[in-house]
């Protein structure tokens, strides 16, 4: 097991200095990693709502009063989301700020050198009109990708997965955030790795207020088995794995404990 | 220096099912760590505005519409903060969601066990009626403490601690916080390192919606002299260090470049 000592050197950024970056792929001409993965050609895809469509739904909530009202919630009610609600969500956790100019690298969230290392997949339990299953985000065309169909046993494998946390499996919907390592580390190297986590955290805080601001509940999960989740979503846990999860859904009124 | 494949590792949550969380400090009876660093009895304090009274601040932008304009900016107009809106970015950043509750845990932005483990100090070059120099956020008492006061010399000083971005020097003021690794070891253990950084993430994001909300740009920035802007701040690089900062100013008019 580390050491204390070496953990906390991990959170410093002393190794820049000690980096060459005219090594780095990126300077060396390697060609940019895609910004999305690939879907295969035979899986389902689903249109999401046009992020300018769907602005007014946020509209009623001032940053205020989301930061505000803001908690970790765990308590959802067995309402679905809808489609539009999920889009937004989406949107203001990985989508394109203004799709209409075309710029990918230009997230609804900051993220070292844009390089945006995440992947967001997400179980599915109750959207209106999406089947169960496991789906992908593609920031790219506002699109979901079903990965595969899930029945109620994922309830089980989904709540052991995140260890014993069972609110999470029985949310609506819950989002698992992947990283692609080597998009960070194609441009910084060795100094990759602590801003990964920092994106993460980023990427969460936009779901939180997001999800405030439309009477949705949500609740960071840092702790998982990174085996378990890994092999749930089908990612290597070398080249791609899971970094950090959210479950969301339908705020029950007068919630008022497990306030972190 | 480390390997690509160990700093791949820490980014997982694997160490976690490798711990005895019974041999925690928290575990063992070892009374929790203070919230918040002391003051000596001779630093001078300033009053900030009340949270509760300057919610309106932010009242007028939208959560949906502070997402979709929300971008880096790194150009700041010379007109000064005013004390109130620098208060709105301390409390939507570290500050008590619920200063009336006297719930200090529970903060605007959610951290990993309610643990908690930045000192938020700010070089303050242009804020109305407040001297420049290092100060720091004392979350329970809504309070700046002073460090020490600055003059012109900080510019390049602390331009150099920030690898040379010069416009984070020349902001309104500048957010750099730091963490006690302690307090999140003190639960978690070896547990604890990939969730500060995470928590990092949530408290930048807060600060570029509650600053868009209010006319205000930043930055974060991840690159920066280690040794340097520790030294700076007087803290030991060891049992608390800068792990994230971001400079705030009022926003130029078209500012439309640097949108990552």
């Amino acid at each position: 097991m580390n050491s204390i000592e070496m953990l906390r050197e991990f959170l410093k950024d002393t190794i820049r200095l000690k980096i060459d970056f005219r090594t780095s792929d990126q300077s060396r001409g390697v060609p940019m990693p895609p910004m999305e993965q690939p879907t295969r050609s035979d899986q389902v895809r689903i249109a999401l709502a046009d992020p300018l469509s769907f602005l007014p739904l946020g509209a009623k909530t001032p940053v205020s009063e989301a930061i505000a009202r803001r908690r970790s919630r765990r308590n959802f009610s067995e309402t679905p989301l809808t489609l539009e609600q999920l889009s937004f969500l989406l949107w203001a956790t990985q989508g394109q700020r203004q799709p209409e100019k075309k710029t990918p690298h230009f997230r609804t969230v900051p993220s070292a050198g844009a390089r945006h290392s995440f992947e967001t997949f997400l179980f599915i339990n109750r959207v209106n009109s999406v089947t169960p299953g496991l789906y992908r985000f593609l920031p790219l065309s506002n699109e979901l990708a079903l990965h595969y169909k899930t029945d109620e046993t994922i309830e089980s494998t989904l709540s052991a997965a995140v260890l014993g946390q069972s609110f999470v499996a029985r949310a609506a919907a819950v989002f698992v955030w992947t990283t692609i390592p080597y998009r960070m580390e194609w441009r910084y190297r060795e100094a990759a790795h602590r801003v990964i986590l920092i994106d993460a955290g980023h990427v969460c805080q936009n779901l939180y207020l997001a999800a405030e601001s439309i009477g949705v509940g949500t609740c960071a999960i840092a702790a998982y088995d990174q085996q378990a989740m890994d092999r749930l979503l089908g990612v290597d846990g070398e080249d791609q794995f899971t970094v950090y999860l959210a479950p969301v859904g339908k705020t029950v009124n007068n919630e008022e404990h497990n306030q972190s």
